[in-house]
């Protein structure tokens, strides 16, 4: 498909948002971070910028720190917190990259965090965040269910909620992903990353509309959970999407914050189906030489997808993890 | 098992090898190489470095051109030719790595590159040779058929042999793995690598030996094609063992060359069981989220069989590279 522009675009600068992130928030997070996550590498193959007919610069977070790029926003988070606030530990609600992120910041930090999971998340996922030493709360597995264990657990411990993306401070600190491959590349003419909360692309686009103007800014989504593509289509948040996609970190919906940023700042979002997040995951693996999660290879799927309208450009790619079960891949069909 | 050392060692400097091969031709190769190879990256992981009870720095080749430090040598061995000698082409025989090497190293240069290919190799490999422009001829699956159709091209077309690794430009080519590695990390205890014909491993021991006497070197080889482990222990070349492993880039015996090289210079082999070998290739995937074949888990194996003599040092190990089909991965078991 041919990527969607939104249209017609909105005025800049009319929400509260502006004010809480920006370039400067997030070269802070840059600063704050520095000591804990990793500089990650961009890595480019041939073989891929033959099949796509561009340059391909591939940002892998797959080697960040818990193995995604939600380190970053998690350890900023944690980092940006008072002494005081920070005693009383953080809180937050994820079955995935976010809780492992949060559970390793706050023991970086050496402050308690607990992570409401729902009863029938992913054992591998379980295990991953206990394993940074964050306590595990159970919840039945609905949104109100969550919601609820999560507003008890603050009641009761003080603790600070770190919501997986809707928080400027989780925000900017994944715009550092942006911060970084723009220090790395010279002269990038589109920027892709992928959209589930919407948190990522978020912080890239604060920190890609700052730094390099003229950088188009393309998010890209599972059509089997379209929601940020039909939001902004909507010029509304439709958070009504039951999402369906093996991406299982991008079956979140945008909140409004995430929402109100991109809607400002990205050129369009960019849809690929089921069959070929799986292909261009395999052609990741096989031609970078890397493990990434479904979630990271979205990116590519929609661009391979859309190649035409990105022939001949120096492309940014943001492969955001690469959390993956080795023992349960999507190949061979 | 304890790593093994080989005893007693052999006085230095009585082969003729050493007049061949010495640092400077591998500053040489690194010089030639540079506007062609990778500077491959180095990679950690703290959950690797608790298993292993020691600190470990994994050069990574299979983010070399063609996914493997093959490229090294050959790309060596093909610019080191003289004007008249390289119009003639250059040929080889393998079916792996090396032939996709020799290939793209022949192209970059703009000759041609023959190589002899046995009947039964796997087609993906065979595909590989042949995407990087070179001949492939086919011969029967036998050694004695392999050197017959190499000869017969040689005296047909005048081409250059570039053997694998019983080749001083090519084995120069490899040392530049260890020269990378010791710039990029300070004070290497102990130096792993993988051995089929001992290319790599030799390159290797000529360039820390040289630049780091200190440094321990090790050689990691499959149990069951243990022929570097059992020629250094009986101190006399032996090439009768029938190698079944999974590491399909280690079934290759010593030539006299790799062998003179290591007797001299290595502290031992240590050898690794296929199933541990399984193993560590699925934690090398899992925690440093790469995508290494079987020939570069050997190493990381070994290591954890032998932990205890490694214990707190700083262990640089080499991941030779990275092409493996992902169809066919052997797990789960």
């Amino acid at each position: 498909m041919r990527p969607m522009r939104t249209d017609p675009p909105p005025a800049a600068g009319t929400t509260p948002t502006d004010a809480v992130v920006d370039l400067s928030a997030i070269l802070d997070a840059a600063a704050r971070i520095v000591p804990y996550a990793q500089i990650t590498p961009v890595l480019r193959a041939d073989a891929l910028d033959d099949l796509a007919g561009c340059e391909l610069h591939f940002k892998c977070e797959n080697f960040q720190r818990i193995g995604a790029f939600k380190f970053r926003g998690a350890c900023n988070a944690v980092f940006a917190l008072d002494d005081a606030t920070a005693a009383c530990g953080v809180v937050t609600q994820s079955s995935g990259n976010h809780g492992a992120a949060l559970a390793l910041a706050a023991r970086l930090r050496g402050i308690g965090a607990q992570v409401v999971v729902p009863e029938n998340a992913a054992k591998v996922k379980r295990a991953a965040i206990a394993s940074y030493g964050a306590r595990i709360v159970d919840c039945a597995p609905t949104m109100a269910a969550r919601d609820a264990a999560t507003a008890a657990l603050i009641a009761r411990t003080g603790a600070e909620l770190v919501h997986p993306f809707a928080d400027p401070r989780v925000i900017a600190g994944q715009g550092t992903v942006a911060l970084e491959l723009l220090r790395q590349c010279d002269s990038i003419d589109a920027l892709i990353a992928p959209v589930g909360g919407g948190g990522l692309l978020s912080g890239c686009a604060i920190a890609t509309r700052a730094l390099s103007p003229r950088t188009t800014l393309w998010g890209a989504e599972p059509e089997q959970a379209a929601d940020a593509h039909d939001s902004l289509r909507a010029n509304r948040l439709l958070d009504d999407r039951v999402p369906d996609t093996i991406c299982d970190g991008l079956r979140g919906h945008l909140a409004p914050i995430t929402f109100a940023i991109l809607r400002e700042r990205i050129d369009g979002i960019m849809l690929a189906g089921e069959t070929q997040i799986v292909a261009a995951m395999r052609l990741l693996w096989q031609h970078l030489k890397i493990v990434v999660e479904p979630s990271s290879a979205v990116t590519l799927a929609a661009l391979l997808a859309a190649r035409e309208h990105f022939a001949g450009q120096r492309v940014g790619v943001v492969l955001s993890g690469g959390n993956v079960d080795l023992d349960a891949l999507p190949w061979p069909p």
